[in-house]
């Protein structure tokens, strides 16, 4: 493991780290926040899953998330967002989001081979920051677009893990928009049936324990609406009782602009839950 | 003019524009924040430099202000760094800032042609935004490294334009370090009788009238401080009687995680100023 970089960022640290990643089969990256509390004490750790198209960079210059991590004490991990290198899979067709990873396990060639970014996030990278970070037990996760699906569907596959989840423009239903469509084909192959362990609104359609409440913010100006479906979430949610705070802020669009505008509402919303009792 | 983007942003709108600049004859872009204030009053402008290598993107990205701007309902402009396009000079040296505009006139050729940011930025921005935005008479001026340098001679050369100036990481003394001495040079020519007055120090050395209070955070882990120089700064402040307020900031070097850290004490600081009486 490597340390890239390391800026000091409202008084803690901002870094960037490189590991040998083996659910992955390559070297990844991660920026991770450490704020001001984790000098003196273990702290929480929320994760951060970024969209198509980014890298661990996008969030940690744009959201200005440092900032709330500081207030709250929380500790902010953000992943690259799909393995990369010489000899992995690849498409040229960026905008279907063929190059991502959508949070899934591939099981079909070429990509099986390295897209296991499910195993990644809810495994090898907590066990590697839990391994070399002052943390303390508890974690939350959070994320946009492709990864607010990926944050969604993580939470909702493993009850208990998580005390939060929340999302920001997620892609709420991947099996049913053309984005998934496109992806899930490559990745797990022609059998739909497949595809529904990967789609956050066809999870909770399905759930039978304890349902973990979910807060979502969606601009009504975003472009890819219907990419994203958040009114099939909105349904699945009331269908199965599930607890969902779901709202649509009037004229935001996709851009981290609207991510910066909220992220300090689902940090305090994520701190109450990492704080609270267990 | 032409609008080329606008994103929703903590209530108000982040917008750039392109305009055809007569200082600079070329097409010119800037960044320009709209807090919520601005739909029913005229409101303060704060005008922001960047540095090298920057565009009117880094800041608007990856700063941070606009919750600042919109908390106290100031205006934020932020243009590009230098004229671009085709027909204008440019160099490859990027590092020793030679394609920056370095808020100068040029009076030689082939800079002189375009790299007038001087007076882009003293007037005809300002005089541009007036006409089309819901400002009052009120502005300020803030910048980074460059930038910095940028902001601190232009209000040291307009006293009274400027309610407030302040600046993160400027270079303190341009005539007297390696990237200054390297870009007056090719902008003004050999005399360097003529740099002085671009270089912040001296002209604080050099000033007879009110003395306008500096403000200026420095990271003590910033790896240009041999470009920056805020000691000279400093000493002509000490020599000359000129208020200012230094702020070493322990582990903190010359990036936007600094910036991002600090701007809003700065905001805070220019809002007390813009919004107090004239």
């Amino acid at each position: 493991m490597e340390r890239i970089e390391s800026h000091a960022c409202f008084g803690g640290t901002q870094e960037v780290w490189s590991h040998a990643s083996s659910a992955l089969a390559c070297d990844m990256r991660f920026g991770i926040y450490l704020p001001p509390q984790v000098r003196t004490q273990a702290c929480p750790v929320l994760y951060w899953l970024s969209g198509l198209t980014c890298t661990e960079q996008n969030f940690i210059t744009k959201a200005g998330a440092q900032q709330y991590a500081a207030q709250h004490g929380i500790i902010l991990v953000a992943p690259d967002t799909r393995p990369r290198g010489e000899g992995i899979a690849d498409d040229d067709d960026e905008a279907l989001g063929q190059g991502a990873g959508f949070y899934v396990n591939a099981t079909q060639a070429p990509w099986s081979a390295n897209f296991r970014m499910y195993d990644y996030v809810v495994d090898e990278l907590p066990a590697l920051v839990d391994d070399c970070f002052a943390t303390d037990s508890a974690r939350s996760i959070c994320g946009h677009s492709m990864g607010g699906h990926g944050a969604l569907v993580i939470a909702l596959r493993n009850p208990g893990r998580y005390r939060s989840v929340s999302a920001l423009a997620p892609i709420c239903a991947l099996s049913r928009v053309p984005w998934g469509e496109r992806a899930l084909t490559d990745y797990l192959g022609a059998d739909q049936d497949q595809w529904r362990a990967w789609d956050a609104a066809a999870l909770i359609e399905s759930a039978t324990g304890d349902r973990q409440s979910l807060l979502v913010d969606q601009g009504d100006a975003d472009p890819y609406l219907a990419q994203l479906q958040p009114a099939l979430l909105q349904a699945a949610c009331e269908a199965s009782g599930h607890p969902l705070q779901l709202r649509m802020r009037a004229g935001y669009d996709h851009s981290y602009y609207f991510i910066s505008s909220f992220i300090g509402e689902h940090i305090a919303w994520h701190a109450a839950a990492l704080k609270g009792a267990a």
